[in-house]
């Protein structure tokens, strides 16, 4: 599963230098602009926020992961739009939590 | 890279089980409750579409990369709260580009 | 100016009750369920916000006026949906802010 | 209650003018800044839909009108903040709801 977030990041910058905006979502978030990709940033954080209510009392968490995946995926195209990736957000999780170390552990005992 | 919201989520299950809500920021906010965290995705999304129409300004991404993190921490938490990880967010991610079959081919190259 | 939201809040009183999903906007949202005048009331707040950073640089206030409008009306629907009214509001925001005693002298001078 | 919004527009705009930011909250407010009064936007807004998820369970609409009475309010403050007030926003439902007509009506009949 490790690759997803990179090979997603691949495909959306593709997808933003490449692609009509007639048959592709990504070209075309990226042509109406920034302001249209951050309605979908805040859209998809409320759905996933109701989501995770109703998962509450149904104890079915289908739609908040379903959800959460929008958010996520909306929030890549947000970074690509403004030239970054998945990578400078992980580096700053990665610093917050001290993960390097322990990530640089974790390879070296493959 | 690749290994930090894995090392993340194992590190956020193990707080949300043994810590100590006086110390552990995650503990308090599962302490707190499903509204309390779900209003902390809420907000952090909010901070990432005002930092990314600073940047729109300033060409200055440090802000939205900081807040970004933070969301995406907050939706490791609140999943964490509703007994998922970010695996069931990636396999969804994998699942709609067809990156499955990518990354399966990149695992076996290795 | 002063009676609009009461005017306003009888007329969504009225198309809850007798109109058709069909033909009216505010009976397909009640017809849809919370869910889906939440996730309006959302999108609009989102839209305010994005609308105010942009007024922020331009000076031009139209669209965050138009997107508060927006925010509001959806409001009041949600609170319709609930079986609540904007006096329910108004009474809040005058208790908080003492406004009662004003309202109450200022009606004695009319 | 017809006059509650004017008033505290008013008192808004005095604060705005006159107060002092350690011990006026909207003068604080103001003295942040607008990313800080959209933050609270947004912040009130997710707290008002959270709420209304409560209470479709609850039956209980107490936070539901406190949390929409937060976000009204701070939604006037920031149109405060970029020198408009909530008439502006009235016009702009009267004018959608063809209320203004309605409205003079009602006034005549007084």
């Amino acid at each position: 599963m490790s690759d997803v977030l990179k090979t997603l990041a691949d495909l959306l910058e593709q997808r933003k230098q490449n692609a009509d905006p007639e048959s592709s979502y990504v070209a075309s978030l990226h042509h109406k602009g920034l302001n249209k990709i951050l309605e979908k940033v805040g859209e998809e954080a409320n759905e996933a926020i109701i989501a995770a209510k109703d998962a509450e009392h149904s104890g079915d968490n289908k739609d908040v992961i379903y959800e959460t995946a929008d958010l996520w995926f909306h929030s890549l195209v947000m970074l690509s739009h403004l030239g970054e990736d998945s990578d400078a957000v992980l580096d700053e999780l990665a610093r917050r939590f001290g993960l390097s170390g322990i990530d640089e552990k974790a390879s070296r005992n493959k």
